[in-house]
Protein backbone atom coordinates (compact mmCIF):
# COMPACT_ATOMS: atom_id res chain seq x y z
CA UNK A 1 0.00 0.00 0.00
CA UNK A 2 1.40 3.58 0.04
CA UNK A 3 0.21 6.76 1.88
CA UNK A 4 0.42 10.43 -0.31
CA UNK A 5 -1.06 14.10 0.71
CA UNK A 6 -0.58 16.83 -1.34
CA UNK A 7 -2.04 20.12 -0.51
CA UNK A 8 -2.23 23.60 -2.09
CA UNK A 9 -2.57 26.53 -0.20
CA UNK A 10 -2.56 30.01 -0.65
CA UNK A 11 1.55 29.89 0.72
CA UNK A 12 1.95 27.66 -1.51
CA UNK A 13 2.37 23.69 -2.14
CA UNK A 14 3.27 20.52 0.49
CA UNK A 15 3.69 16.93 -1.01
CA UNK A 16 4.51 13.70 0.80
CA UNK A 17 5.03 10.36 0.48
CA UNK A 18 5.89 6.99 2.28
CA UNK A 19 7.78 4.64 1.04
CA UNK A 20 6.42 1.27 1.35
CA UNK A 21 5.64 -1.21 -1.03
CA UNK A 22 3.93 -4.47 -0.69
CA UNK A 23 2.57 -7.35 -3.00
CA UNK A 24 1.64 -9.65 0.37
CA UNK A 25 3.03 -9.28 3.31
CA UNK A 26 6.42 -11.19 2.84
CA UNK A 27 7.37 -9.34 -0.01
CA UNK A 28 7.54 -5.58 1.09
CA UNK A 29 10.55 -3.39 -0.18
CA UNK A 30 11.37 0.61 -0.36
CA UNK A 31 10.51 2.39 -3.27
CA UNK A 32 10.07 6.34 -3.64
CA UNK A 33 6.64 7.41 -4.61
CA UNK A 34 7.87 11.32 -5.10
CA UNK A 35 9.30 12.41 -8.23
CA UNK A 36 10.03 15.96 -9.74
CA UNK A 37 10.75 16.91 -12.81
CA UNK A 38 12.43 20.88 -12.08
CA UNK A 39 14.00 23.53 -14.20
CA UNK A 40 15.45 25.25 -11.00
CA UNK A 41 14.13 29.26 -11.80
CA UNK A 42 11.59 28.37 -14.46
CA UNK A 43 9.61 25.32 -13.13
CA UNK A 44 8.94 22.78 -10.49
CA UNK A 45 6.71 19.60 -10.97
CA UNK A 46 6.40 16.84 -8.33
CA UNK A 47 4.02 13.99 -8.65
CA UNK A 48 3.27 11.53 -6.41
CA UNK A 49 2.01 8.16 -7.22
CA UNK A 50 0.13 5.27 -5.39
CA UNK A 51 -1.09 1.46 -7.30
CA UNK A 52 0.47 -0.75 -9.49
CA UNK A 53 4.05 -0.18 -9.34
CA UNK A 54 4.96 -1.80 -12.28
CA UNK A 55 2.64 0.89 -13.61
CA UNK A 56 3.47 3.79 -11.92
CA UNK A 57 6.97 2.90 -12.37
CA UNK A 58 6.66 2.98 -16.42
CA UNK A 59 4.63 5.89 -16.17
CA UNK A 60 7.58 7.83 -14.43
CA UNK A 61 10.11 6.15 -17.48
CA UNK A 62 7.85 7.81 -20.12
CA UNK A 63 7.70 10.53 -18.74
CA UNK A 64 11.25 11.26 -18.46
CA UNK A 65 12.30 9.56 -21.61
CA UNK A 66 10.05 11.93 -23.33
CA UNK A 67 12.22 14.68 -22.07
CA UNK A 68 14.74 13.54 -24.10
CA UNK A 69 13.02 14.66 -26.97
CA UNK A 70 11.12 17.30 -29.16
CA UNK A 71 7.75 16.53 -28.34
CA UNK A 72 6.00 18.25 -25.24
CA UNK A 73 6.91 16.88 -21.86
CA UNK A 74 6.81 17.82 -18.37
CA UNK A 75 10.02 20.18 -18.96
CA UNK A 76 8.40 22.20 -21.49
CA UNK A 77 4.56 21.84 -20.94
CA UNK A 78 3.48 25.66 -20.60
CA UNK A 79 0.93 24.76 -18.24
CA UNK A 80 0.43 22.76 -14.99
CA UNK A 81 -2.74 21.82 -16.65
CA UNK A 82 -1.02 20.25 -19.74
CA UNK A 83 1.54 18.40 -17.79
CA UNK A 84 -1.85 16.44 -15.95
CA UNK A 85 -2.95 15.98 -19.57
CA UNK A 86 0.33 14.53 -20.19
CA UNK A 87 0.30 12.31 -17.54
CA UNK A 88 -3.09 10.85 -17.73
CA UNK A 89 -2.53 10.38 -21.47
CA UNK A 90 0.64 7.84 -20.59
CA UNK A 91 -0.86 6.74 -17.34
CA UNK A 92 -3.94 5.54 -19.92
CA UNK A 93 -1.26 3.73 -22.61
CA UNK A 94 0.36 2.23 -19.94
CA UNK A 95 -2.87 0.36 -18.38
CA UNK A 96 -3.46 -0.49 -21.87
CA UNK A 97 -0.26 -2.00 -22.87
CA UNK A 98 -0.36 -3.83 -19.62
CA UNK A 99 -3.67 -5.19 -19.52
CA UNK A 100 -3.67 -7.13 -22.54
CA UNK A 101 -3.55 -10.30 -20.54
CA UNK A 102 -6.64 -9.20 -18.59
CA UNK A 103 -5.26 -11.47 -15.83
CA UNK A 104 -7.49 -10.01 -13.18
CA UNK A 105 -4.93 -8.10 -11.98
CA UNK A 106 -5.23 -4.75 -10.61
CA UNK A 107 -3.15 -2.42 -13.31
CA UNK A 108 -5.27 0.84 -11.95
CA UNK A 109 -2.42 3.98 -10.03
CA UNK A 110 -3.28 7.10 -9.05
CA UNK A 111 -1.22 10.08 -9.38
CA UNK A 112 -1.07 13.74 -7.77
CA UNK A 113 0.55 16.51 -9.83
CA UNK A 114 1.13 19.42 -8.77
CA UNK A 115 3.81 22.63 -8.65
CA UNK A 116 4.43 25.64 -10.54
CA UNK A 117 5.40 26.79 -13.71
CA UNK A 118 6.79 30.25 -14.10
CA UNK A 119 3.86 32.69 -15.36
CA UNK A 120 1.14 31.02 -13.48
CA UNK A 121 0.04 30.27 -10.12
CA UNK A 122 0.89 27.17 -8.19
CA UNK A 123 -1.84 23.97 -9.07
CA UNK A 124 -2.25 20.73 -7.70
CA UNK A 125 -4.51 18.08 -9.67
CA UNK A 126 -5.66 14.47 -9.28
CA UNK A 127 -4.72 12.43 -12.06
CA UNK A 128 -7.09 8.81 -11.98
CA UNK A 129 -6.45 5.67 -13.79
CA UNK A 130 -8.86 6.55 -16.13
CA UNK A 131 -6.43 9.64 -17.36
CA UNK A 132 -8.95 12.11 -16.32
CA UNK A 133 -8.35 14.71 -13.52
CA UNK A 134 -9.43 17.38 -11.04
CA UNK A 135 -8.14 20.28 -9.96
CA UNK A 136 -7.62 21.30 -6.02
CA UNK A 137 -9.73 24.37 -5.14
CA UNK A 138 -9.76 27.16 -2.59
CA UNK A 139 -12.71 24.17 -0.81
CA UNK A 140 -10.86 21.45 -1.47
CA UNK A 141 -7.12 22.35 -0.77
CA UNK A 142 -5.86 18.98 -0.72
CA UNK A 143 -5.66 15.42 -2.19
CA UNK A 144 -4.70 12.33 -0.81
CA UNK A 145 -4.32 8.74 -2.54
CA UNK A 146 -3.37 5.42 -1.19
CA UNK A 147 -4.58 4.37 2.72
CA UNK A 148 -6.13 7.81 3.00
CA UNK A 149 -8.93 7.15 5.71
CA UNK A 150 -6.71 6.88 9.06
CA UNK A 151 -4.73 10.07 8.50
CA UNK A 152 -8.10 11.93 7.30
CA UNK A 153 -9.49 13.30 10.23
CA UNK A 154 -6.46 15.46 11.53
CA UNK A 155 -6.23 17.10 7.99
CA UNK A 156 -10.05 17.72 7.78
CA UNK A 157 -9.89 19.23 11.48
CA UNK A 158 -6.78 21.48 10.81
CA UNK A 159 -5.96 22.44 7.43
CA UNK A 160 -7.95 25.24 5.30
CA UNK A 161 -6.63 26.90 2.38
CA UNK A 162 -5.29 29.51 4.64
CA UNK A 163 -2.98 26.87 7.24
CA UNK A 164 0.44 28.92 6.83
CA UNK A 165 3.00 26.41 5.12
CA UNK A 166 4.69 25.55 8.47
CA UNK A 167 1.81 24.24 9.78
CA UNK A 168 0.78 22.21 7.00
CA UNK A 169 3.54 20.18 7.22
CA UNK A 170 3.18 19.78 10.68
CA UNK A 171 -0.28 18.42 10.05
CA UNK A 172 0.80 16.06 7.06
CA UNK A 173 3.83 14.54 9.54
CA UNK A 174 1.10 13.75 11.78
CA UNK A 175 -1.03 12.12 9.22
CA UNK A 176 1.30 10.46 8.37
CA UNK A 177 2.15 9.48 11.74
CA UNK A 178 -1.23 8.02 12.29
CA UNK A 179 -1.69 6.14 9.14
CA UNK A 180 2.01 4.21 10.00
CA UNK A 181 0.17 3.56 13.35
CA UNK A 182 -2.76 2.09 12.17
CA UNK A 183 -1.51 0.64 8.81
CA UNK A 184 1.77 -1.67 8.33
CA UNK A 185 1.59 -1.65 4.35
CA UNK A 186 2.78 2.54 4.97
CA UNK A 187 5.85 3.09 6.10
CA UNK A 188 8.95 5.25 6.69
CA UNK A 189 10.76 6.92 5.52
CA UNK A 190 8.85 9.94 3.73
CA UNK A 191 9.80 12.16 1.58
CA UNK A 192 8.72 15.91 1.84
CA UNK A 193 8.59 18.93 -0.72
CA UNK A 194 7.67 22.60 0.21
CA UNK A 195 7.51 24.68 -2.14
CA UNK A 196 6.49 28.22 -1.32
CA UNK A 197 4.02 30.22 -4.14
CA UNK A 198 6.48 32.13 -6.78
CA UNK A 199 9.72 30.19 -5.19
CA UNK A 200 10.98 28.27 -8.07
CA UNK A 201 14.25 27.65 -6.66
CA UNK A 202 13.29 26.13 -3.82
CA UNK A 203 15.19 23.34 -1.49
CA UNK A 204 15.65 19.71 -2.16
CA UNK A 205 12.78 17.24 -1.23
CA UNK A 206 14.02 15.91 2.61
CA UNK A 207 14.19 12.90 3.47
CA UNK A 208 12.09 11.66 6.90
CA UNK A 209 13.27 8.54 8.58
CA UNK A 210 12.57 6.44 11.68
CA UNK A 211 15.98 8.49 13.11
CA UNK A 212 15.00 12.13 12.27
CA UNK A 213 15.00 13.89 15.31
CA UNK A 214 12.10 16.56 14.52
CA UNK A 215 9.95 14.00 13.42
CA UNK A 216 10.89 11.83 16.41
CA UNK A 217 10.11 14.85 18.80
CA UNK A 218 6.94 15.61 16.38
CA UNK A 219 5.05 12.35 16.93
CA UNK A 220 5.90 11.80 20.90
CA UNK A 221 4.70 15.40 21.57
CA UNK A 222 1.29 14.73 19.38
CA UNK A 223 1.13 11.48 21.15
CA UNK A 224 1.65 12.75 24.67
CA UNK A 225 -0.15 16.38 23.74
CA UNK A 226 -3.64 14.02 22.65
CA UNK A 227 -3.51 11.67 26.17
CA UNK A 228 -3.59 14.56 27.71
CA UNK A 229 -6.79 16.08 26.27
CA UNK A 230 -8.09 13.24 26.62
CA UNK A 231 -7.72 12.77 30.04
CA UNK A 232 -9.12 16.36 30.94
CA UNK A 233 -12.31 15.44 28.70
CA UNK A 234 -15.26 15.33 30.75
CA UNK A 235 -16.20 12.12 32.17
CA UNK A 236 -18.63 10.11 30.31
CA UNK A 237 -21.45 9.54 32.59
CA UNK A 238 -21.78 5.44 32.28
CA UNK A 239 -26.01 6.29 33.13
CA UNK A 240 -27.49 8.98 32.32
CA UNK A 241 -26.24 9.82 28.77
CA UNK A 242 -28.46 10.42 25.87
CA UNK A 243 -32.00 9.54 26.39
CA UNK A 244 -33.15 6.10 27.68
CA UNK A 245 -34.49 3.58 24.80
CA UNK A 246 -37.70 2.21 25.14
CA UNK A 247 -36.62 -1.56 23.76
CA UNK A 248 -37.51 -4.40 25.55
CA UNK A 249 -35.03 -6.46 26.77
CA UNK A 250 -35.08 -10.20 25.22
CA UNK A 251 -37.84 -10.70 23.07
CA UNK B 1 -22.61 2.44 5.45
CA UNK B 2 -21.67 1.75 8.85
CA UNK B 3 -19.70 2.33 11.83
CA UNK B 4 -19.48 -0.39 14.83
CA UNK B 5 -17.12 -0.92 17.77
CA UNK B 6 -17.50 -3.16 20.80
CA UNK B 7 -14.11 -3.63 23.66
CA UNK B 8 -13.86 -6.20 25.84
CA UNK B 9 -11.70 -4.85 28.56
CA UNK B 10 -11.08 -6.03 32.25
CA UNK B 11 -13.95 -3.77 33.64
CA UNK B 12 -16.22 -4.97 31.41
CA UNK B 13 -17.59 -4.18 27.86
CA UNK B 14 -18.64 -1.03 25.43
CA UNK B 15 -20.76 -1.42 22.40
CA UNK B 16 -21.56 1.25 19.94
CA UNK B 17 -23.11 1.52 16.55
CA UNK B 18 -24.29 4.51 13.99
CA UNK B 19 -27.47 4.11 12.55
CA UNK B 20 -27.36 5.47 8.75
CA UNK B 21 -27.82 3.04 6.22
CA UNK B 22 -27.21 3.92 2.72
CA UNK B 23 -27.99 2.48 -1.45
CA UNK B 24 -26.62 5.02 -3.65
CA UNK B 25 -26.73 8.62 -1.78
CA UNK B 26 -29.82 9.14 -2.53
CA UNK B 27 -31.30 6.58 0.07
CA UNK B 28 -30.54 7.15 3.23
CA UNK B 29 -32.31 5.77 6.43
CA UNK B 30 -32.17 5.35 9.87
CA UNK B 31 -31.97 1.96 11.23
CA UNK B 32 -30.95 0.80 14.36
CA UNK B 33 -27.76 -1.92 14.29
CA UNK B 34 -27.55 -2.59 17.83
CA UNK B 35 -29.71 -6.07 19.17
CA UNK B 36 -29.95 -7.26 22.43
CA UNK B 37 -31.27 -10.41 24.05
CA UNK B 38 -31.18 -10.39 27.85
CA UNK B 39 -32.89 -12.24 30.81
CA UNK B 40 -31.90 -9.56 33.39
CA UNK B 41 -29.89 -11.69 36.29
CA UNK B 42 -28.92 -14.58 33.74
CA UNK B 43 -27.40 -13.27 30.56
CA UNK B 44 -27.15 -9.81 28.59
CA UNK B 45 -26.22 -10.62 25.00
CA UNK B 46 -25.41 -7.60 22.20
CA UNK B 47 -25.12 -7.81 18.52
CA UNK B 48 -23.93 -5.41 16.68
CA UNK B 49 -23.97 -5.59 12.71
CA UNK B 50 -22.80 -4.34 9.09
CA UNK B 51 -23.31 -4.99 5.77
CA UNK B 52 -26.57 -5.99 3.19
CA UNK B 53 -29.41 -4.81 5.33
CA UNK B 54 -31.36 -7.40 4.32
CA UNK B 55 -29.00 -10.28 5.30
CA UNK B 56 -28.55 -8.28 8.95
CA UNK B 57 -32.13 -7.83 9.59
CA UNK B 58 -32.76 -11.25 8.26
CA UNK B 59 -30.30 -12.61 10.96
CA UNK B 60 -32.06 -11.14 14.20
CA UNK B 61 -35.32 -12.08 12.93
CA UNK B 62 -34.89 -15.89 12.86
CA UNK B 63 -32.33 -15.56 15.72
CA UNK B 64 -35.51 -13.66 17.68
CA UNK B 65 -38.22 -16.53 16.24
CA UNK B 66 -35.77 -18.88 17.19
CA UNK B 67 -36.02 -18.23 20.61
CA UNK B 68 -39.90 -18.83 20.92
CA UNK B 69 -38.93 -22.67 20.40
CA UNK B 70 -37.13 -25.57 22.00
CA UNK B 71 -33.92 -25.65 20.08
CA UNK B 72 -31.00 -23.99 21.63
CA UNK B 73 -31.21 -20.05 20.87
CA UNK B 74 -29.44 -16.97 22.10
CA UNK B 75 -31.68 -17.05 25.15
CA UNK B 76 -30.80 -20.21 26.17
CA UNK B 77 -27.46 -21.32 24.52
CA UNK B 78 -24.78 -21.95 27.73
CA UNK B 79 -22.31 -19.81 26.75
CA UNK B 80 -21.33 -17.03 24.67
CA UNK B 81 -19.30 -19.04 22.32
CA UNK B 82 -22.74 -21.15 21.50
CA UNK B 83 -23.65 -17.82 20.83
CA UNK B 84 -21.27 -16.81 18.18
CA UNK B 85 -21.47 -20.25 16.35
CA UNK B 86 -25.53 -19.62 16.53
CA UNK B 87 -25.10 -15.91 14.80
CA UNK B 88 -22.60 -17.38 12.49
CA UNK B 89 -25.28 -20.45 11.00
CA UNK B 90 -27.87 -18.32 10.53
CA UNK B 91 -25.53 -15.82 8.68
CA UNK B 92 -24.24 -18.25 6.81
CA UNK B 93 -27.94 -19.42 5.59
CA UNK B 94 -29.88 -16.13 5.11
CA UNK B 95 -26.92 -15.28 3.03
CA UNK B 96 -26.99 -19.03 0.93
CA UNK B 97 -30.75 -18.49 0.57
CA UNK B 98 -30.28 -15.07 -0.83
CA UNK B 99 -27.06 -15.28 -2.95
CA UNK B 100 -29.18 -18.31 -5.62
CA UNK B 101 -29.71 -15.55 -8.45
CA UNK B 102 -26.31 -14.58 -8.04
CA UNK B 103 -26.61 -10.87 -9.06
CA UNK B 104 -23.86 -9.67 -8.16
CA UNK B 105 -24.81 -8.25 -5.39
CA UNK B 106 -22.80 -8.75 -1.69
CA UNK B 107 -25.42 -10.39 0.61
CA UNK B 108 -22.33 -10.15 2.82
CA UNK B 109 -22.65 -8.89 6.81
CA UNK B 110 -20.49 -8.50 9.52
CA UNK B 111 -21.72 -9.18 13.12
CA UNK B 112 -20.14 -8.27 16.69
CA UNK B 113 -21.89 -10.76 19.45
CA UNK B 114 -20.67 -9.56 22.92
CA UNK B 115 -21.73 -10.03 26.23
CA UNK B 116 -22.09 -12.07 29.41
CA UNK B 117 -23.76 -15.14 30.56
CA UNK B 118 -24.10 -16.32 34.20
CA UNK B 119 -21.49 -18.87 34.91
CA UNK B 120 -18.97 -17.32 33.15
CA UNK B 121 -16.83 -13.62 32.15
CA UNK B 122 -17.73 -11.14 29.49
CA UNK B 123 -16.77 -12.46 25.88
CA UNK B 124 -16.56 -10.38 22.60
CA UNK B 125 -16.79 -12.28 19.35
CA UNK B 126 -16.33 -10.95 15.92
CA UNK B 127 -18.77 -13.40 13.27
CA UNK B 128 -17.55 -12.85 9.72
CA UNK B 129 -19.47 -13.32 6.55
CA UNK B 130 -18.41 -16.75 6.18
CA UNK B 131 -20.28 -17.43 9.67
CA UNK B 132 -16.88 -18.15 11.30
CA UNK B 133 -15.76 -16.16 14.18
CA UNK B 134 -12.45 -14.36 15.90
CA UNK B 135 -12.87 -13.96 19.93
CA UNK B 136 -11.17 -10.51 21.75
CA UNK B 137 -8.37 -11.18 23.97
CA UNK B 138 -6.19 -9.07 25.99
CA UNK B 139 -3.73 -7.94 23.39
CA UNK B 140 -6.49 -6.85 20.92
CA UNK B 141 -9.34 -5.87 23.04
CA UNK B 142 -11.47 -4.47 20.25
CA UNK B 143 -13.13 -5.36 16.81
CA UNK B 144 -14.59 -2.27 14.56
CA UNK B 145 -17.26 -3.19 11.59
CA UNK B 146 -18.01 -1.34 8.94
CA UNK B 147 -16.60 2.37 8.20
CA UNK B 148 -13.32 1.47 10.23
CA UNK B 149 -10.10 3.33 9.45
CA UNK B 150 -11.07 7.19 10.39
CA UNK B 151 -11.95 5.95 14.08
CA UNK B 152 -9.11 3.79 14.46
CA UNK B 153 -5.92 5.91 15.25
CA UNK B 154 -7.70 7.48 18.81
CA UNK B 155 -8.49 3.63 20.09
CA UNK B 156 -5.03 2.63 19.28
CA UNK B 157 -3.34 5.51 20.93
CA UNK B 158 -5.46 5.45 23.91
CA UNK B 159 -7.48 2.09 24.53
CA UNK B 160 -5.79 -1.25 26.35
CA UNK B 161 -7.77 -4.06 28.36
CA UNK B 162 -6.62 -2.06 31.42
CA UNK B 163 -8.40 0.88 30.35
CA UNK B 164 -11.40 2.26 32.68
CA UNK B 165 -15.08 1.59 31.10
CA UNK B 166 -15.48 5.39 31.58
CA UNK B 167 -12.60 6.34 29.86
CA UNK B 168 -13.38 3.19 26.84
CA UNK B 169 -16.50 5.46 26.42
CA UNK B 170 -15.01 8.95 25.88
CA UNK B 171 -12.65 7.31 23.59
CA UNK B 172 -15.00 5.11 21.50
CA UNK B 173 -17.48 8.62 21.25
CA UNK B 174 -14.84 10.28 19.79
CA UNK B 175 -14.16 7.31 17.68
CA UNK B 176 -17.49 8.00 16.21
CA UNK B 177 -16.90 12.10 15.97
CA UNK B 178 -13.86 11.61 13.68
CA UNK B 179 -15.43 8.87 11.24
CA UNK B 180 -18.97 10.65 11.28
CA UNK B 181 -17.06 14.20 10.06
CA UNK B 182 -14.77 12.11 7.44
CA UNK B 183 -17.69 9.59 6.18
CA UNK B 184 -20.49 11.34 5.33
CA UNK B 185 -22.29 7.76 5.13
CA UNK B 186 -21.92 7.35 8.97
CA UNK B 187 -24.63 9.50 11.10
CA UNK B 188 -26.33 10.15 14.06
CA UNK B 189 -28.00 8.54 16.36
CA UNK B 190 -25.44 6.30 18.24
CA UNK B 191 -26.26 3.54 20.12
CA UNK B 192 -24.40 3.11 23.19
CA UNK B 193 -24.44 0.35 25.71
CA UNK B 194 -22.13 -0.24 28.51
CA UNK B 195 -21.73 -3.91 30.55
CA UNK B 196 -20.02 -3.88 33.94
CA UNK B 197 -18.00 -7.38 33.96
CA UNK B 198 -20.18 -9.49 36.19
CA UNK B 199 -23.54 -6.79 36.46
CA UNK B 200 -26.30 -8.64 34.62
CA UNK B 201 -28.82 -5.61 35.34
CA UNK B 202 -27.21 -3.44 33.03
CA UNK B 203 -28.83 -0.22 32.21
CA UNK B 204 -30.79 -0.20 29.14
CA UNK B 205 -28.84 1.02 26.22
CA UNK B 206 -28.83 4.66 25.15
CA UNK B 207 -29.45 6.65 22.23
CA UNK B 208 -27.19 9.69 21.41
CA UNK B 209 -28.05 12.03 18.92
CA UNK B 210 -27.26 15.78 17.57
CA UNK B 211 -28.79 16.98 20.69
CA UNK B 212 -27.27 15.09 23.76
CA UNK B 213 -25.50 17.47 25.68
CA UNK B 214 -22.69 15.77 26.65
CA UNK B 215 -21.66 14.13 23.30
CA UNK B 216 -21.62 17.84 22.11
CA UNK B 217 -19.44 18.80 24.69
CA UNK B 218 -17.33 16.28 23.94
CA UNK B 219 -16.90 16.76 20.34
CA UNK B 220 -15.93 20.28 21.44
CA UNK B 221 -13.36 19.61 24.01
CA UNK B 222 -11.88 17.36 21.97
CA UNK B 223 -11.89 19.71 18.72
CA UNK B 224 -10.60 22.13 20.93
CA UNK B 225 -8.05 20.29 23.12
CA UNK B 226 -6.58 18.84 19.22
CA UNK B 227 -5.65 22.19 17.91
CA UNK B 228 -4.59 23.67 21.00
CA UNK B 229 -1.98 20.84 21.23
CA UNK B 230 -1.47 20.76 17.52
CA UNK B 231 -0.53 24.84 17.87
CA UNK B 232 2.24 23.82 20.44
CA UNK B 233 4.05 21.64 18.71
CA UNK B 234 7.63 22.69 18.01
CA UNK B 235 7.43 24.02 14.10
CA UNK B 236 8.36 22.63 11.16
CA UNK B 237 11.86 23.61 9.94
CA UNK B 238 10.78 24.43 6.42
CA UNK B 239 14.56 24.05 5.25
CA UNK B 240 16.50 21.62 7.09
CA UNK B 241 13.91 18.75 8.05
CA UNK B 242 15.43 15.23 7.62
CA UNK B 243 18.43 14.55 5.14
CA UNK B 244 18.64 16.10 2.16
CA UNK B 245 18.18 13.96 -0.91
CA UNK B 246 20.81 13.68 -3.60
CA UNK B 247 18.04 13.45 -6.18
CA UNK B 248 19.48 15.03 -9.48
CA UNK B 249 16.43 17.82 -10.52
CA UNK B 250 15.40 17.32 -14.10
CA UNK B 251 16.00 14.49 -16.10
Amino acid sequence: MTYCVALRLNEGLVFASDSRTNAGVDHVATFRKMHRFAQAGERQIVLLNSGNLATTQSVISMLRSRCQHDAPHLLNVPSLYDAAVQVGQILREVIARDSVGGSGVDYGAHFLVGGQIAGERARLFHVYPQGNFIEATEDTPYFQIGESKYGKPILDRVLDTATPLEDAVKCVLISFDSTIRSNLSVGLPIDLFTLHEGDLHPAAPRRIDERDVYFQSLRRAWGQGLRRVFARLPPAPTSGIGTERDEKPGH
